[in-house]
Formats: structure tokens, C-alpha cells, sequence
């Protein structure tokens, strides 16, 4: 019965580490409906000219700008209309002196035209145009290239694609485009108690959490569960499912890593690969690992979540949200520190030389602890929140502001 | 040539029509691995006893308490060992005065047993355990209820599921749960100039943004994009377009509202329905109509945006997205307020009596205004957010600071 973490490790060593891992990322296409919040793995060039043709920006007349020079409302200048274009017409008349074309928003120039007349400042009777207003030439119309010339740069790298980005890359007639490969991720659920929402509850058994909700939490990260399972918490049980799951970039198991009586999870990784965490310094969390898998040229990274729901949960989101965040790339973008200022609704004890993370459930900015039993599930049902107590914090007073983490931000 | 909006309505005032609009909700089951970001569209009850069972919480002896009242370090009790029980497994000893099982975490408690005494506080030799503390009733183990028993309310209709409320579902043993279903929408874009990706660009045509981006916008919103496609932009192409899409819970056009010779939109709505909406007070996104079909019993509404990608996209992020968020349930818990405060990097001049929609790009907390073309489709690869002037601001100075709303809030 082994009693003993390898290394009870401090918080912030533990973003250390967690912050020096790194994978190569790999790259894949999408079709641009299917590209939102994705990251832009290519450099994008203009394919064509914006606009593709000398565009109408308004409703109105096009005409020589020289033809309009003594218009005003009391002195209207009358000029002959030759032929309306709308937009995605093609204009078959050239705009001469005294002449004028009506235009549509979107339809090309005519030849000739230099400026267009808003249908505003206009009144038609039969083939008589009465322009009300001087314009000056390029009035009202976006000439080819103007927004961006074929060839030339328009957007970097690494892009993190929102909705307008996406509007962008359409405009040049894209179907498909690169983006970062989702991190695959295998969640392996390990306990002889645990049995799955199709079976039927037996004495000793639980339904299995962790399964469920870390693919869920996994989606919410930009990363691909590609599976989820329970394994018995026997080593050789372990150590099978673990190498059949080293397709995946990343492998989370829980459970299998307390320092009692069924710590197999260590002893399997220590023999497959390298332990580089084994427990931290934090409640609920303590019997955290992370260890890396050698597979061919690279290596995978394991990361060993506690066993108790709420605490697989309170590290994922500290931890492991914004590593695989960061994989997938769009860590910066997706604000994962947003919080909220609340008073705290009571006295709150915490242990001298660790770090607690706090449930709270939020109620007109006052943040009530949730109960610290991390087996509670019932926690997970009313919790908004969570708050960091830093390890040098023994109490924190009622009505101190402290800083709530949504749970919803995931 | 039509050349008058029905009625240009205040910024305000449309906020106001928009949030009185509403709409008969759906219900749809998903499976709970697919429930993240959904809303429970059912109260839950605990299904079984939490924990099902009276559970340890660590691993170590059960034991008789009072066999514990005088183990001290110096002085441990010695119990004999009579069975090991791991989680997963039933207990088939009792334990008796002078004796103790080993016991993992998460297994159930045998008979007898009231108490655990952690591993950390034991030493076994053979099949005698030193206990080198005392406990008192109650110890370290979870009695089965005491969590939540069944029967007792869990969670109420209405719960916006994030991972960890997904946790406490899933310790139920539920498969599947209720939760509202997603407004369906269909998305249309009019306009003779445009062309699918597919095709060959033309002269006189344009490669159509909108579809491709407001189906990206509607599914960031919570909402499921049904169709999507291109019309031309006349009265009959229109309004068969529409009666096809009247399936959909929502239907959203670009293009046609303005004012001018293509003015169709507002004809087919007026028609087909009502208009409640044509034209706002606001740069851009001028053009915005409303409009309420009926259908069945109900009505479905409309949306009609302006056929500039640019215009299109902001006034579906000023206006739009809060509504179907609000729809789809998820209106009040992802933040759609999110902003930061910047800098502005120069004087703004802005149109007194109309609100303005600013687009700007961020660098270290200063706010650079992007061209106001609302034509310019790279001002989209450029922009980070936004920033609102409201209509009875004329000037902003150099340096002021505004509230610059994320694009990627979406």
C-alpha cells in the first residue's frame, strides 16, 4: 500500500510545468460554414481584386461629374436617361455628356461615369433625369481594388477565426481553408465502481461522472474527445487501455491516483514513460499527475485527474482548460480569466501552505462557499463559480471582495 | 423607384420591438454528452440515493470508533485485519470489537464499521493494524443520501448546462434529458450581383459573404442555421424564397431593404405579413427591416438585413445576436456585454441625431478606428470589436476612453 505522492508540488510550479509542455500541432482543412472559432493555419492572399469591378456605393444616377457642376435644387441640370443597371448587370451604354445611366448599389460603372448622383437628390420624369446636386468625380462608387488589390496580404497565421474574419476570407470565393487540427483527446474514466448510465445500479457501484462531463469539458477547450471509457483500477487494466489510447494527442484519466491502497495509475506511468507531477499542493486536486508518453517521435502528455468529480473538475478547470486552450490555439482569444467581484457571504478558513479553489454560488454579488466535500455532486448542481485562496491565506473576512471564476467560461 | 424608408426608427426604439418579440420554444432530448451549452428544459429530481451507498472518503481501516478512543502515536491500538475491500467491491465481514478492514476510497462500508482511520495514521504488519489516532463516528466516510437523496430536487428547468451541471446530472445515471431545441433559421441573401463559391467570377458579380458568415453567426448564437442560399432580387424570387423557408423559426435576409430601385423586401413582407421595422437610425445598418409572418397559429419573424457584409454583421452583433440568444436560452450567462475599456487613437467625428456602430482594431488598450466604408470587406480582417456612439454624441477626443465590445463575443 503505497502512502507517499513522488512530489507534493506547489501551485504555481504546477503552471510551470504545465505551461513548458508542447506538441506538435498538426493542420487540417474545413469548409469556411464549419470554420468558426477555429485558428487559421495559412497566411491568406487576396485571390481576386475587392472590389472585382468599379462598384456603385449608392442608388442613384451615374454620370460625368462635370455634367452635374451647376446643379443645385432651385437650378436643376436635366440629363437623358440611356439605361438602368442594376446590380449584377453588365452595362452596355457609355455614359456621354448629357447623358446618364441608372445605377443600383452593387451594379458596375458604366463607361464614362465618374460619380454617382444619390436618387435623393434626383426627380425622373419620362427619359429626364433633374439632378438637384453637384458631385465630384469618384462620388458614391468604389473603384476596382480599392478595398484590396489581388495578391496582397490579408490575413495571418494563426487568426483566431470569429464570425467576421470568416466573412472575409468568403468574400475572395474560398470554399475550404487550413486550420490547426483539433487536439484529440482520450478520456479514460478508472475504478471498479464505476458503471455506465446503461447499467443497472448494483450495491458498491457509482455512475460514472467524469466520463461524461470531461468530454463535454473537453469540446468546450476546441479539442476532439475521440473516445471515453472506464477501465477496471487494476494496473495491467490501466496499462492496456492507455496503449490503445496513444492514437490520441493527450490521454486524461481519473481516478488510480491517490496514494492508497489503488495507486496503479504512477506505477504504470513511471514504467510506460516518465511521471512529471505527482500531487500538488492544492484542495481539492492534491492526487494530480501529469506524465509523458513516449510514441514514436514525439511523446504523448497524460494528465491524471483526481477521481472525485468535483475535484477532477476544479483541476481541469484551473489547469488543464487553459493548456488545452492554448493547444488548440485559442487560448488569448477566449478570455478564460474572466471573473466577476463578489463580497464573500462568510468567514472563510483555509489551510496555511495550500491553495484551495473555493466553489460559491453567486447571488446579487455575494458569493456564498458551497459545501467542501469534493464528493458532493449536488455542489456541481448550485455551484456558479469558483475563487482561488492563495497558499500563504488563512482566512479570508466576511465581505471581502474576492474574485469569482464562472464555471460557465469553460 | 421607391425612395422613403416606412418609418427610421430610433436606435432605442428598436431595441425595444426587438425585445418584445417572442416566440413559442421547442423542446428537444440530446444525449448528455452532447448537452453542453444547452438549457434543461425539465426539473430534475434525484433519480437514486447520492452516494448510493454508505462510502469511505479515503483510503485506510474501517473500524469500531470506540475501539480508536485510546490509539495515540506512542501508544497505537492494534486491530486484527479480517478483509480487504476495494471500491467496486460488497463487503461480506462485519466488523467486530478488536477488529478492522482495510478499505479504498470510494468503497462501501462494512457492517459494524463507523469510522476510517486514514492510511497515513496506520502501520501494518501481517494482519495486525496499528492505529496510531483515534476518530470519533463518522469519520472519513459518507453515509449513502447524505449527498442528496432520491426524490429531492436537483435542478430546475431553465439551468443553463455547463459542464459541471452536466457532472451532476450524469451521477444520476441519466442518458438523455430535455432541453429547449434550437431555433431553427433559414438564411437568405438577395441580390442579382451574387455568386456561390462554386462559380467562376463574373464580371458585374460578387462573391456572396453573407450566407457564409450569418451561418457561422447563428450557430455562435445558440441557434441552428437550416438553409442557406441566394436569391435574385426581385418581387417573386423573394417572396417563393420565403414561403420555402417558412418552416424555419426565424428568417433572416441581407440585401433589398434599402430604399432605392431594389427595394423588394419590404413589398414581399408587407404582402406576405407586417412590417414592424424598415429603416434605423444608425451607421451603418440604415436599412434594417422587421417583419412578422403568420403562420399556422403562430407568426414567424423576419430579419432583413442590409446586403453590405459589413452593415450586416453589425447590426446582427448589436441587435440580432442578443435576440437569438435570448431565444435560445442562453441570452443571460454568456456575457454578451463583455467589452474593454481602450483608449481612442483619434478624434471621432460622428453624425449628430444617428447612432454610430465604430469597428476598430486594438493595440496595447488603444482603440484605431477602421474605415467607415461599410463596403470595405478587409476592415473585417482587421477589426477586434467595436465601439457604440451613441446619437446625441457629435465629437469623441483624441484619448477618450470607450468601450470597445469583442467581435469574437459572438
Amino acid at each position: 500500500m503505497g502512502k507517499e505522492f513522488l512530489n507534493v508540488m506547489d501551485f504555481d510550479d504546477l503552471k510551470k510545468i504545465i505551461g513548458s509542455l508542447n506538441m506538435q500541432r498538426k493542420i487540417e482543412t474545413v469548409n469556411l460554414v464549419d470554420a468558426h472559432n477555429r485558428v487559421l493555419a495559412e497566411n491568406i492572399y487576396a485571390a481576386i481584386d475587392l472590389p472585382p469591378f468599379d462598384r456603385a456605393s449608392m442608388d442613384g444616377y451615374a454620370v460625368r461629374a462635370q455634367d452635374t457642376y451647376d446643379a443645385s435644387e432651385d437650378d436643376p441640370v436635366i440629363l437623358i436617361l440611356i439605361e438602368k443597371i442594376r446590380a449584377g448587370d453588365i452595362p452596355s451604354q457609355k455614359v456621354e455628356m448629357g447623358t446618364c445611366s441608372e445605377i443600383g448599389t452593387g451594379a458596375p460603372m458604366p463607361d464614362g461615369a465618374d460619380a454617382v448622383v444619390m436618387v435623393e437628390c434626383t426627380d425622373i420624369k419620362g427619359d429626364k433625369v433633374k439632378i438637384l446636386e453637384a458631385v465630384t468625380p469618384g462620388t458614391n462608387w468604389s473603384s476596382r481594388g480599392s478595398d484590396i488589390k489581388k495578391g496582397k496580404f490579408l490575413m495571418p497565421k494563426g487568426t483566431f477565426l470569429t464570425v467576421d474574419k470568416i466573412g472575409a476570407l468568403s468574400a475572395m470565393g474560398l470554399i475550404e481553408i487550413q486550420v490547426l487540427a483539433k487536439p484529440t483527446i482520450a478520456i479514460i474514466s478508472t475504478g471498479n465502481e464505476l458503471i455506465k448510465p446503461e447499467e443497472k445500479l448494483q450495491h458498491g457501484k457509482l455512475y460514472d461522472i467524469n466520463s461524461v462531463s470531461l468530454t463535454n469539458a473537453v469540446k468546450a477547450c476546441g479539442c476532439l474527445p475521440i473516445t471515453s471509457t472506464i477501465v477496471k483500477d487494476d494496473y495491467n487494466s490501466i496499462k492496456n487501455k492507455i496503449d490503445e489510447c496513444k492514437h490520441a494527442d493527450i490521454i486524461i484519466t481519473s481516478g488510480g491516483t491517490s496514494a492508497g491502497a489503488g495507486d496503479v495509475l504512477r506505477r504504470v506511468v513511471e514504467d510506460m514513460g516518465k511521471v512529471l507531477v505527482h500531487g500538488v499542493s492544492l484542495k481539492p486536486g492534491k492526487p494530480t499527475l501529469i506524465g509523458r508518453l513516449p510514441q514514436d517521435d514525439s511523446a504523448i502528455i497524460l494528465f491524471g485527474l483526481p477521481g472525485y468529480p468535483v475535484s477532477a473538475l476544479m483541476i481541469f478547470h484551473g489547469f488543464l482548460a487553459p493548456f488545452l486552450k492554448g493547444l488548440a490555439g485559442i487560448k488569448k482569444f477566449m478570455g478564460e480569466k474572466e471573473t466577476v467581484t463578489c463580497k464573500l457571504s462568510r468567514k472563510y478558513h483555509s489551510t496555511l501552505g495550500k491553495s484551495h479553489f473555493v466553489l460559491v454560488k453567486i447571488k446579487e454579488n455575494i458569493a456564498y462557499p458551497i459545501s467542501n466535500d469534493s464528493g458532493a455532486i449536488t455542489a456541481l448542481a448550485e455551484a456558479d463559480g469558483y475563487f482561488e485562496v492563495p497558499k500563504l491565506v488563512e482566512i479570508i473576512e466576511k465581505g471581502d471582495e474576492i474574485k469569482v471564476i464562472f464555471l460557465s467560461r469553460l
